[in-house]
């Protein structure tokens, strides 16, 4: 069950409520350079990032930030783009009216806006700014920026409770605090619960998980779930998922962002497919055909499975857009399966909308092809792969066309 | 909390009741070809692997098996071999005794053993052999070889209900009576519900996550757990986490394998390392130190951070062997940060035993370095890379050595 939460109003995007859980990135170009910005803005865009975060660190990036947002709206983008700001966010926000209007929300972090009452004087600077140009904002609690002076306070009552809580839980605890404390201020400043966005992001699976329980049991604002600083490749990816797929199962998550550590020469886009491969996984979302391939054994001498796994993957990925832009509907939702032996194949293969199961070790070397659980055909030869693409390119023209 | 669930004893590994959740995966050479099955499973078993499936489909398979277990054993490796039997398993078991005895349990699909009095004469065949020699069974249920007799009474039943259930639940509910009337069976043949383990896949994480949780609440089984047929790559690893990580995180698993299709020229271990990874990010069991890192954005303009990050991980994945050759206790626990600017590096690396903060775009070029906690040093400069690492080497050896 979804956690009932408010609805939001980013740009043009509706997120919370029972909107379908948003998708967002972040850039890691400077933002400054307008150009690489822009173009990367535009590839996270194109691979399913329905919102993008730019640093929004000095002058210069925020003088960036309304000509990336005109020439984003010159090439037909209208993906909302949110400044992320940390010490000087009042400053450069109030220098800078044309990237407070071109954004379409602030991330502020509680943590990073000064001490005392410089604190409160710059959070509400900014939330002032929010209520000028009648923008959303994040406040966005991280672990690593944590306001101290909360930290410190629960831990000096901690110590002083007669059942003392550990270390984890305090942390827990004052991010949480942080978090509600904050936007209360910003509501008493005047801004609507339903322009704040709240998070409260660790970098270890389970105090994220404590941390999004408690906040989500103790307010409905709408919540941007991730777990930071998960790492490279596939670690980041596992513990991302571990963490948010615990997170979303239980309704808890309004917007997601899957913070990997790129390789050197990697690719950005990777963390908007990981938050598509978690929302679809669970069955939240749909994004691309799904391939159910077994992962073979013994059985399977051959690598024909394989390869024919790894093209179909290939397939899709080339076929979608063209699929998209000759209008199909639905065709994401469209399951296939490659089986490699008959122990799971046939009955894996009438559980897809097409599914084919090769021949394993020692059986005859033909492959059933499985189209709405009956029976169709029977494929053998080297022509196999291209006469399967074929079938699944008719099944998917015949089911999705108009 | 944890599952109370029966323990289990296969060869030497002991799981269930309280014990670690073991790691276990299968090969996909021909079971036939000794030394291609011998060089997998040392591959497997050096990756992690704490139990090794082999299929065991003709007879040369099955005449192969006590000379894998011989050779292993030779060579020092205790793991024990689990066979995979479909179809003929009580025909092998039963004609090539060193087979029987050799494996440390047998895979049995309720499914694949025949129909009617067929099955449960070939059924009982199996388990009087698991009797002789005194192993445990797993009873395997696969929705893609389900006993379709179970399936269609149910069905029927629920077509005669007043409240039908879904497909989806009817099948989830197959499942579960496929392995439950099965164990009862085997218990009734003499077996001990401490040589039984279950497992109900499914290719879908929410019917998984449904029939795993419905038999858990049925039984005290010790319970094998995996996403079937999970599918390649990342795709198969998110797929595998979302799933396994909301089962373990309920209790519930006492053993997880990870099917991933492996690339046609993919390393079969990465099955393996996906079972670590997850186990690890839920704080279940540790296996290699962990590397926070940043994700990177605006303020990070150069990639120092990024290689930094992927030279870490590489260097303990070269050095784990090393250390504990060396009789090092606890190193897997080691928490590094490597962080690229100021935003949340010093407070990440803080909470990590050894921290560093590389500089953002803009900020002085020093990189403080954080031990236990406090601030030891600043590093800058083309040696940082060499000094860090040799700190970490230096905080190993003198944190867990002697």
């Amino acid at each position: 069950m979804r956690r009932k939460s408010l609805e939001v109003k980013i740009g043009n995007v509706l997120m919370g409520a029972n909107h379908p859980v948003v998708i967002q990135s972040m850039t890691n170009t400077d933002t400054a350079d307008i150009e690489s910005s822009l173009q990367q803005v535009v590839a996270l865009a194109d691979a399913g990032s329905e919102l993008v975060r730019l640093t929004v660190n000095v002058e210069a990036a925020a003088l960036a930030i309304p000509h990336i947002k005109e020439k984003l709206l010159a090439k037909g983008y209208t993906t909302p783009i949110i400044g992320d700001f940390h010490y000087n966010g009042h400053t450069l926000l109030t220098k800078v009216p044309a990237c407070a209007e071109a954004l379409d929300k602030y991330r502020i972090n509680p943590g990073n806006v000064g001490f005392g009452e410089t604190h409160d004087k710059n959070f509400k600077q900014m939330i002032e700014v929010a209520l000028k140009y009648d923008k959303p904002v994040r406040i966005g609690v991280n672990w690593g920026s944590l306001d101290q002076s909360i930290l410190n306070r629960l831990m000096d009552e901690n110590g002083r409770s007669k059942k003392p809580k550990s270390a984890e839980e305090i942390m827990v605890d004052a991010l949480c605090e942080s978090a509600l404390t904050s936007a209360k201020m910003a509501h008493e400043y005047g801004l609507s619960p339903n322009k704040i966005v709240i998070s409260v992001k660790m970098s270890h699976v389970q105090d994220v998980i404590k941390a999004y329980t408690l906040l989500a049991s103790q307010c409905d604002y709408a919540l941007h779930v991730g777990l930071t600083e998960a790492g490279m490749g596939t670690k980041g990816a596992v513990a991302s998922t571990a963490a948010l797929a615990n997170l979303l199962q239980n309704g808890i998550g309004d917007t997601i962002r899957v913070s990997l550590t790129p390789a050197p020469d990697g690719d950005r886009t990777e963390e908007v497919r990981v938050c598509q491969l978690i929302l679809q996984a669970l069955g939240q979302r749909q994004f691309q055909p799904s391939v159910t391939a077994c992962p073979g054994c013994g059985r399977t001498t051959n690598t024909l499975f394989q390869e024919m796994t790894q093209e179909m993957e290939q397939f899709f990925k080339e076929k979608m857009p063209v699929w998209k832009k000759q209008g199909l509907k639905g065709v994401e939702t469209l399951k296939i399966a490659v089986m490699g032996c008959i122990v799971n194949g046939p009955g894996e293969s009438k559980q897809a909308d097409i599914g084919i199961s090769l021949p394993g070790s020692g059986e005859n070397p033909k492959a059933p092809v499985f189209i709405d659980g009956q029976k169709v055909t029977t494929l053998e030869g080297p022509q196999m792969m291209m006469t399967f693409k074929k079938m699944v390119e008719d099944y998917v023209q015949q089911k999705f066309g108009n």
